[in-house]
């Protein structure tokens, strides 16, 4: 999906919600651990409870890579179940030397279809470039996360100046525009992102961290907004385990429209 | 495996040798692609022929992973196979918050019954430690890779003065031990070895890109071997496919004896 279909579908949903499915057997609804394949089941009804919410979603792969060869399937079965007009990353932060980057990219791309991949810049330019390779296909890569951790090192401060994720932010600049990489910018982090919309004004960012890790849709929206919307707004745990019960899927759609409702409205005073 | 079961079995076979398990469908001899399982097959030979000559066997995840969940299969067998006194490790690159990264954990070290898996470090402390929850599994952080990107954020100057990467190194010591964390360096980057030893004295250190990368087996020895051994040094594509033919095995065992004799006569020296 390109920049410009991304922007109209967010337009015409009012909603730049992205809904991360973090699916975990020990936290889904237990009637539906007797179905053949309970987590693409719950996959199932979760996307068509938030269709019409939400502009992306976003499987993690290591809740799928727990589960060996069978989750492998059911993320599969996930994204070609996943509707056309919506935007799917692969949250797997993956990045490593050319020649198993360009695995990793076909991987993601060839094989599954996703329209992009999570990618951590620790091993620079080479380790990034291959998943760049892929006509359509974006990278979203990591800038500043929403753990504590992000104080060890993407905090920290360089010789020259910046801190490490504005130089991750800079340099990348000169490997892809706006139209095929985003950065990852957690909620808990909203004061940065004003800072951060200096640094990169057109490119989307991918924002994590809203609901359960204790991020603020307003925050991030105030801050994060451009003139062509440029936020990506992700909630897992919130939507997914909303209800417990055979009610979950009605649930997580409330959970959904609520966020969704906000966001046509800050969109609104764009 | 615990550092002293590692170290000894270092010393009995005379080596430091790690096989990289990077195997490609589209690199392997064509006899075997009639096989049900190619790449298992591929795997198990190249395993049996080089088993006397190395201590550890490093599947790369990406490789699997590029053929869906029938890649995933190969993979779960590849592991299943490989004997008990070999040290394994999961060459995955992963990383993330924290519930993710223990679920990242759980899909290596329990349902794989890997030894070790590469962790990068960019999202800091509550990144790493799930991984180091687990007794007798080890944590293999990245430092200094062997690709040229290693210069774009890695080899960065900090304002206090050291490299990023020896940043990684320092601060990761507080968090493991070196019965606990190994670190990755790349054998282009042999004469930093020498350095990075006086910051981790005691550690094993993983070096890949011997071989098809350019790095040298001497040198890397020369700078990076402590009084407990310390190394692990992969070699993935040099020995994988030093045929494509059905005397592929053999030579791989060649090439894998060569190393290994040359390693030999280092430890010699110890």
């Amino acid at each position: 999906m390109n920049y410009q279909a991304l922007y109209q579908n967010i337009k015409s949903k009012k909603s730049y919600l992205c809904v991360g499915l973090d699916t975990d057997l020990s936290k889904i609804p237990p009637h539906l651990l007797s179905e053949e394949d309970p987590i693409f089941e719950f996959n199932k009804q979760i996307i068509d409870a938030t269709y019409p919410f939400a502009v992306a979603y976003k499987p993690n792969t290591a809740f799928y890579e727990a589960l060996g060869a069978r989750g492998w399937e059911s993320l599969q079965k996930t994204i070609d179940y996943l509707p056309k007009d919506t935007f799917n990353i692969a949250d797997a932060k993956r990045g490593d030397i050319g020649n198993t980057s360009a695995m990793y990219a076909k991987a993601f791309f060839e094989r599954m279809n996703f329209d992009a991949v999570t990618v951590a810049p620790y091993m620079g330019e080479d380790s990034v470039k291959p998943f760049l390779d892929f006509n359509g296909k974006w990278v979203i890569l990591l800038a500043l996360t929403s753990n504590t951790g992000s104080q060890d090192f993407e905090q920290l401060s360089l010789q020259k100046g910046d801190l490490l994720f504005e130089e991750v932010i800079k340099k990348s600049q000169t490997w892809a525009d706006e139209t095929q990489m985003m950065y990852v910018v957690g909620a808990t982090k909203a004061e940065k992102l004003q800072e951060i919309r200096l640094l990169a004004p057109e490119h989307f960012l991918l924002v994590p961290g809203v609901g359960a890790q204790g991020g603020s849709l307003e925050e991030v929206s105030k801050y994060g907004l451009n003139s062509h919307v440029g936020l990506l707004v992700n909630s897992s745990r919130e939507i997914l385990y909303a209800s417990n019960d055979k009610d979950f899927a009605k649930k997580s759609a409330e959970r959904a429209e609520s966020l969704q409702s906000q966001m046509a409205r800050f969109l609104d005073k764009l």
